[in-house]
C-alpha cells in the first residue's frame, strides 16, 4: 500500500530530485522569489485565468473547464471555447504552481480555490476519460484527428504534472485519478488499439513518467516509452494524418520534420533541431526515460543531443532556440543577440532535461547549464514586480527597433503583462515554486548539492541539513547537518577555477569527480563551508559565432551582466571594454533592482570622428577614444528601469 | 519640327545627363563591362525571354506580348499569361538595354529583334492606347481597379523609358508612338477623367518626364506631376480600392502606408520609408520634376529624403533597404550585416536619383553616392561572366547559415541563373549600357564629368574630348580636349583629401565649388589631368549603427573590400584587423576576377583559448591572436570563386 502523497521512485540507481516536501525555503535570494510566487504571482495569474484582470489579454481558460462540463452535461455552452488550442495548459501550469507553492505556504483559501478548479476539471472530463475542453466544447468528432497541431497530449501532460504535484503536496489524490483514467484512455488508443501517432509538442512523455512514479501504473511508463519510441519511425505519419482530415488549427506544415522533431527516432537524432520547447521537453522525457529502464542507448543519444544545445546552440544566458521562425533552434553557431528568440518556457525546459540527465550521471556540466538558464534566461522572463513577463530573450535592445520593425517584431524592449499565448508566465511560476527539486537530489546513501539555494532540506533517506548561502551575491555556501549518517556531494562549478572546501573548520578530505566534491559520510552538528571563486571576469565566444566576433561580456558565477542604456549614458552602442581592465563589484544595494550589485568597468566611449558632414555614416577617421567607466547589472534584471537600450556582449580593445 | 532622335530637354538650368549618343567607350573598366552587356548579357536575356534558356525560371514573356496581341485580335490566346503581374517590365528593360547597346556597337540582327518585339508591343495595345498583358489576357475588366499591386503603371512607365531610349539611339518612333498613345490614355483617365489614384510602384513619374522631352507633349509633364502631386494626398485611396473590388493580386496591406510611401503628400515625406525601390523611383521622378518645372519646395522634399537615404539608411556598399520584409527601409541605423537585403534594383535606382539631384545642384555627395552605389551594389549584382544575378546584396555571407535558415533565406551565398521576379538583370544591363548619362553632364557653357568613364564624349553644347584611365584601379583621369570653347567641371571625390589638376602638364587655376574643380575654359589640345588619392584606408561606422560596432572595413577610392574565405583560410570570423597597421595594393592581376587588385593586410587569427571541452562555446581566457595576413577583394567580385564565407566589416583592434 502506498502512503498518500508520497511518489516511489523505481529504477533509481544515480540519484534523483527531491521531493517538494523536503525543501523549505529561508532567507536569501530564493525566498524572495518563492514569496513573490505566492504573493503576487499567483494571485495575479490567477485574476487573468478569470479574466478580471484590467487590461491583460483574455485567458477564458477557467471558463473553458466550465463549458466543457456543461457540453458533457448536455447543458448549452455559453460563450463556448476561447483561446489558443492549448489554452488548458494554463490553468494545469498555475495548479501545478500552487501545489508546490501549499508546500511552503499553506493557505487554506488558496488550497479551496485549488480544490474547486479541480472540481471543474473534473467535470471536463468524458466518461471515457478523454480531457481537453478544445474539442470537448468544439467538435468532439475530431479528438484525436490532429496530433500535429491539436495539442490534446500536450494538455494532458500538463495537467498530469500538476496532478502529480498536488497530490505530492497536499496528498489529495481526486486530480490524481482524473488524470490516471485520461492516461488510461491515451494508452488504449495509442498501445492497446495500436493507433499509430505521437505529440506533436512533446510533454506527455515526461509527465506520464511522473503520472507512473506517483501511481505506480505502469500502462504510464510503456505510453511514455511507447511515444518516445515510435517517435519518428513513421517520419510521415503527420502528412497521412493530414491527408485523413479537412480541418487544420493553422496549417503547420507536415513536412517540417525538424519542426517537430520527427524526421527519425529519437535514438538516431544528434542535432537539436526544430521548436526549442517542443525539443527540450521531448529530450526531457528521454532523459527521464533512459534513468527509469536503465537504456544506455537513449542515453547516448541524450548526451548527443544535449552536446547539440550546450555546445553549439546555446547563448551565453542559458537562452536556446535562436529563431523567431518556428520558435526554434537553426543551425550550429547561429545566435543573433538583437532578433534571438530564446523562449523562456525553452530555457526552463533546458532545466528539466538538465535535471533529468543529472539523474542519469551526476556530472557538473548539467548543474552548471541549468543554474546559467536560471539565474539568466529563466529569471529575465518575469519582471521584478511577479507582473509582467518575457516570452523571448534578447541580448540586445534598441528601442525604435526592437519590438518595431518586422524582423525584431519578437523582441520587445518591455515585459507585456500577458500573451495571448501565456505558455510562459504560469511555467516561471511553477519553476520558482518547485526550484528546491532542481537545487537537490538524493539516494539511499548520499545527498547532492546541485545548485546553490538557502534553506532547510529533509531528504528521504534521512539526512536532514539547513543551507546558508547569499548566492550568487556571496559566494560562500555552508551547510549544517542536522542529521547525518549520509554522504553529501556539492558541485563545484566549471566558473570556479579555485575552491576550498572546509569541514567544522578545517579544510575537508574530499574526493572530488565530474565536478562535484564527496564527502563520504557527515554527522549530526557537521558543518561543511563551500567557498567558491565569485570573481566577475570577462567571457569571449568562439569565432565561430558570428553574432560575438571581437566582443567580451561579464559574468560573475552564474550571473551574465548586461550594460543598459539608463546607467550608460544612454548610449551602450559606443562602449568599448579593455580587456585587461579589473572589474569591480560594487556594494550590494538591497534597494535597487529587487537587490543587486552594479558591476563597473573601464571602458573608452567611441566617438565618431567626422571629417565633415557628407561622410554620413562611414568615416575615415578611426572613432575618438574617451576613457570612461561602463556599468553593468545582471541580466536577469534588464528592462526594469524604463525602455532603455540593452547589450549583453560588448566590443573590447 | 523636332529632329528624330534628339531629345530637347525645357527648363535645364544647372546641367542635364548627355544624350546616348555622346559617349562611347574605350578601352577601359566600362568598356569591358559595356562589352559584356553585348556579347553576353543580352543576348542571354534574349534566352531567357524566349523561355529557350535551359534550367531557368520560364519568363514567358514575349509570349505574353503574343498572346495579349491575339487577345485583342479575337484570337485563341494559347497558354494565355505567365509570370509575376509586371512580367511585361522585363521585356521593356532588355529593350532599353538593347537600344542603349546598339549606339556603341551597331548591330542590324539585334535591331531586327527589337524592331519585331516592338511589332509585337504595339500589337498587344488596345485601341484605347492600354497596353498591359496581364490584364489584356486575363480580365479587362479588372484594368485599373488595383493600382495598389496590379503595376499597370509601372510597366507603362518601362516600356516608356524603353521607347524613348529606342527614339534616341535609333531614331525610330514606334515605340514612342505607342507609348505616347499609352500615356495620352492614362493622362485621360487620371487627369481629364479626374480618376483618383497614383501608382503601387512608382515608375511612371520618371519614364513620363522622358516621354515629355522626346515628344514634347505636355500631357506627360503634367501627367507626371499629377500622379507626384497627389500621391498621399487622399492617404487611404488604396483602401477605398480594396472596398470597390473583389480581387487581389498578393493581398498587399493597403494601410501599409510607408511600404507604399503613401502616408502624407511627398512634399512632407522626411524619411525614406518602405519599400526601396519604389521608393528611390519616386524619388527620381520628384527630383526629375523639380528641375524640370524649378520647383524649390519639392526640390527641398527631394534633399531631405536623399539625406534620409544617404545618411542614415545606408550600406557602406551604397546597397539601401535593409529589411527583407517588404524589401524595405526600416528605421535609422538599422543596417545588419547578414540578413541585408540591399536589393540590386534598389541601389539602381539610388543612382538614378542621384544623376537626378545633380541635375538640380552639382555637388560631389550626389556623385559620390552614385559612383559608390555603381561600382559596388550594382556591379556585384552580376556574376563576372554577365550570366548569373543577385537581388540581394549582404555585407556578410556564411555558407550553412547564408540563404539556408528561414531568416537568412534571401542572403543566397551565391548567384541565381534567374528570378521569378527579374526585375534586375534587366536592370543591371541598362544601367551599364548607359552608364554615361550617369558620368557625364553639359551644359550650354560646361560640360560636368561626374565619374571616371574612359571614352570619348561628343557633347550637344559643342565641347567634344577624350577621357583616359584607368579607373577605379590608376588614380589619374585624362581628358584630352579635342574640341573646346567651353568650361569644364570634375568632381573631386570626398574620399580623394588631397589631388593635384594639371592643363597641360602645368598646375592648373581653378575654382573649386561644392566639390568639383571648374575650368571656365578649355581650348583644342588641352590636356587636363586629374590625379586622385587612390590610396586604401580604412573606414568606420557611427557608433549609431548597432551591426558594426568596433569594426572597420577597407576602402579604396569608390571600392568597398571584402574578405572571402577562399583568400583566407576559409575562416573570415576569426580574423581581426590592427587600424594602424599598414594596407598594401597588391599588383593588378588580369586574370583574377575580371581584372582586380588584390589589398593584403597585417591582421590577427583568432584562436578560441578553451580550458576544457566543457565550456562550449564560451571561455574565460581571451583567444590567442596570432599574427597573420589578410587578402580583401573588391566587393563587387565576390561569390565568384564558389561558396564561401564573405565579410565587408572586420573586428579591429
Amino acid at each position: 500500500m502506498r502512503k498518500k502523497g508520497i511518489i516511489v521512485r523505481k529504477g533509481m540507481k544515480i540519484q534523483k530530485q527531491i521531493s517538494q516536501k523536503a525543501y523549505r525555503s529561508t532567507d536569501g535570494f530564493l525566498r524572495h522569489y518563492q514569496q513573490l510566487v505566492k504573493d503576487v504571482v499567483i494571485p495575479y495569474q490567477y485574476t487573468v485565468l478569470q479574466d478580471k484582470a484590467e487590461g491583460v489579454e483574455k485567458s477564458h481558460v477557467i471558463q473553458n473547464f466550465i463549458n466543457a462540463g456543461k457540453a458533457l452535461a448536455g447543458q448549452d455552452v455559453g460563450d463556448g471555447f476561447y483561446g489558443m488550442v492549448f489554452q488548458d495548459s494554463d490553468l494545469a501550469k498555475w495548479l501545478e504552481a500552487v501545489a508546490y507553492i501549499l508546500e511552503q505556504f499553506p493557505d487554506a483559501e488558496l488550497e479551496q480555490t485549488a480544490d474547486e478548479l479541480i472540481d471543474l476539471v473534473e467535470k471536463a472530463q468524458d466518461s471515457d476519460g478523454y480531457l481537453n475542453t478544445y474539442f470537448t466544447i468544439k467538435d468532439k468528432e475530431k479528438r484525436w484527428t490532429n496530433l500535429l497541431e491539436g495539442h490534446e497530449l500536450y494538455c494532458s501532460g500538463h495537467m498530469m504534472e500538476a496532478a502529480v504535484a498536488y497530490y505530492e503536496t497536499t496528498g489529495k489524490d481526486k486530480l490524481l485519478r482524473v488524470m490516471e483514467r485520461n492516461a488510461e484512455h491515451i494508452y488504449k488508443r495509442f498501445v492497446t488499439e495500436k493507433t499509430p501517432g505521437y505529440p506533436g509538442h512533446p510533454e506527455v512523455e515526461l509527465a506520464l513518467l511522473k503520472m507512473y512514479r506517483a501511481c505506480g501504473n505502469r500502462h504510464c511508463l510503456e505510453l511514455a516509452k511507447h511515444f518516445i519510441d515510435v517517435r519518428g519511425v513513421d517520419a510521415n505519419y503527420y502528412e497521412k494524418e493530414i491527408a485523413a482530415r479537412d480541418w487544420v488549427v493553422w496549417g503547420n506544415d507536415a513536412t517540417n520534420y525538424e519542426y517537430q522533431q520527427s524526421g527519425k527516432p529519437v535514438r538516431e537524432q544528434k542535432d537539436a533541431t526544430g521548436h526549442s520547447v517542443r525539443a527540450v521537453y521531448l529530450y526531457t522525457g528521454m532523459a527521464d526515460l533512459a534513468s527509469e529502464t536503465d537504456d544506455e542507448e537513449l542515453l547516448q543519444a541524450c548526451r548527443n543531443l544535449w552536446k547539440s544545445v550546450v555546445h553549439r546552440r546555446m547563448y551565453v544566458t542559458g537562452g536556446i532556440g535562436s529563431s523567431v521562425e518556428g520558435e526554434a533552434f537553426t543551425v550550429d553557431y547561429d545566435l543573433p543577440n538583437d532578433t534571438a528568440y530564446a523562449e523562456t518556457c525553452a530555457s526552463i525546459g533546458l532545466m528539466f532535461f538538465a535535471s533529468r540527465m543529472l539523474e542519469n550521471e551526476v556530472k557538473r556540466e548539467y548543474a552548471d547549464i541549468m543554474e546559467l538558464a536560471f539565474y539568466n534566461t529563466v529569471l529575465a522572463g518575469m519582471q521584478l514586480d511577479g507582473k509582467r513577463f518575457f516570452y523571448v530573450n534578447p541580448l540586445e535592445v534598441l528601442p525604435g527597433t526592437s519590438g518595431v520593425i518586422k524582423t525584431h517584431r519578437h523582441t520587445l524592449p518591455a515585459r507585456p503583462t500577458w500573451y495571448a499565448c501565456a505558455c510562459c508566465p504560469p511555467n516561471v511560476a511553477r519553476l520558482l515554486a518547485s526550484f528546491g527539486k532542481y537545487a537537490y537530489g538524493e539516494n539511499e546513501d548520499m545527498v547532492f548539492c546541485h545548485m546553490y539555494a538557502a534553506g532547510t532540506v529533509a531528504f528521504e533517506n534521512g539526512m536532514e541539513m539547513e543551507c546558508k548561502t547569499g548566492y550568487p551575491y556571496e559566494y560562500q555556501v555552508t551547510y549544517e547537518i542536522k542529521h547525518g549518517g549520509k554522504g553529501i556531494a556539492v558541485r563545484v562549478p566549471a566558473y570556479s577555477k579555485e575552491f576550498t572546501l572546509l569541514k567544522n573548520g578545517k579544510e575537508a578530505k574530499y574526493e572530488m569527480r565530474d565536478g562535484y566534491v564527496y564527502l563520504e559520510e557527515v554527522q549530526d552538528g557537521d558543518v561543511i563551508v563551500l567557498k567558491l571563486d565569485g570573481t566577475a571576469h570577462f567571457v569571449y565566444t568562439s569565432s565561430k559565432v558570428a553574432a560575438n566576433t571581437g566582443m567580451t561580456a561579464i559574468k560573475r558565477g552564474p550571473l551574465v551582466y548586461c550594460f543598459e542604456g539608463v546607467d550608460n549614458a544612454e548610449d551602450v552602442l559606443s562602449l568599448r571594454l579593455k580587456k585587461d581592465s579589473k572589474i569591480e563589484i560594487r556594494d550590494f544595494e538591497a534597494a535597487l533592482l529587487g537587490g543587486t550589485e552594479k558591476i563597473t568597468v573601464e571602458a573608452l566611449r567611441m566617438q565618431d570622428a567626422h571629417d565633415s558632414e557628407e561622410e554620413g555614416l562611414y568615416m575615415i577617421k578611426p572613432p575618438v577614444e574617451i576613457p570612461c567607466t561602463a556599468t553593468a547589472v545582471p541580466y536577469y534584471t534588464w528592462g526594469n528601469r524604463g525602455e532603455n537600450q540593452m547589450r549583453v556582449w560588448i566590443n573590447y580593445i
